[in-house]
């Protein structure tokens, strides 16, 4: 691969994010469809784990999950009564062949639900593959630098 | 086009789109008349509006603006006194043309007055294109989220 | 250099920033020795400082810092045992030769010790130079649009 190939691949990785965000807080939970292999490992049963507190009270478990189907359907469980914010930042994509790639991301989401409101911080470790249809997320694995969570009212 | 001048467009316009929100935090309001076409038209209308709650206590009305200089004095008249931090991520940069692009952008913002404090999310959708001058914002409307507005004074 | 080169330059520096804030708020300073050219110039003194009500009750005094070993042991001292998010923003990247670039980051962090807690936006206004290793940070100075500080314990 040349570096015009890389560029391409490094943009059209960082757009395949960007609409997972967008679907994920938008609501478009089908779209996300679009978004991850067939046979994609999605984990981020550390969301609501803080690093230096541990696990707070009123946090709920999201089990690791695999397979498309199950991740769209787990996905629309826990945010589609929820109001959310998922900001992806600083990009380090590395393109190991013209069909794989690793990717971190720094992150920030807000996740308010009539049982918890949460703000995390973070990362996401992730490997994509680029299909006939496109760039897709293979594996995606959540890490924290912060996590609160309140027992609270959406209206606060 | 071919790739590289895809790749070209995108990183200019994502240059352009920095300096529109650096340009507004730092209060240079002149220097916003490079970053809008003659006849942008600039939607802001529901920066107040949180998508679940409605219209909180304490927002303003931000009407629909269009053409250059009456874009750049309603900034100024709405965050000259203000203090203010608005950040974009994650760009869905689509260049239609050698002249023409598209953009979604996730965004969060914060703006501070003596009468009220803004806390928002959301995403500008935009249109570009490209002058003698290089790229210019044609068109933005931002949609929402989440939006809080609090009565309040500036020092909290 | 013509448009490829710039455009892999900026991804590279990209990169590097982002580097700088994962090592940062992951706490492998020793990788900084990695992100830093030897005789960097690192200057954070106005982070406690906000613009509008000036340097807050509970903030601390950072000196500005000159060479690598100086600025991996400062940032180790400041951050070694805080909870810290740091996150960067619309990179206006400008490669002035193949060798030398500038640039500019909208960014916002949270710094939270046992002493105080931190919340910060700004810009960090940077100089990179090339290295036989690589792309390497040269000087960076951090300006602020905002910034609050809490004497306060970690768990609120």
């Amino acid at each position: 691969m040349n570096n015009l190939e890389r560029l391409w691949a490094i943009e059209e990785i960082k757009q395949l994010k960007a609409r997972y965000f967008r679907y994920l807080d938008t609501k478009k939970f089908q779209d996300l469809r679009q978004v991850f292999s067939a046979d994609a490992v999605f984990d981020v049963s550390d969301a609501m784990r803080d690093p230096v507190t541990g696990t707070p009270p009123g946090a709920i478990e999201i089990p690791r999950m695999s397979g498309l189907e199950n991740i769209v359907a787990g996905i629309a469980e826990v945010l589609g009564s929820a109001q959310s914010v998922h900001h992806g930042h600083m990009a380090e994509i590395d393109v190991t062949s013209l069909g794989t790639a690793t990717g971190i991301w720094s992150m920030e989401d807000i996740v308010l639900t009539d049982e918890f409101q949460l703000r995390g911080y973070g990362h996401y470790h992730e490997t994509y593959e680029k299909t006939a249809e496109g760039w897709r997320i293979k594996t995606l694995k959540l890490t924290r630098l912060r996590a609160t969570v309140e027992q609270a009212n959406r209206q606060d």
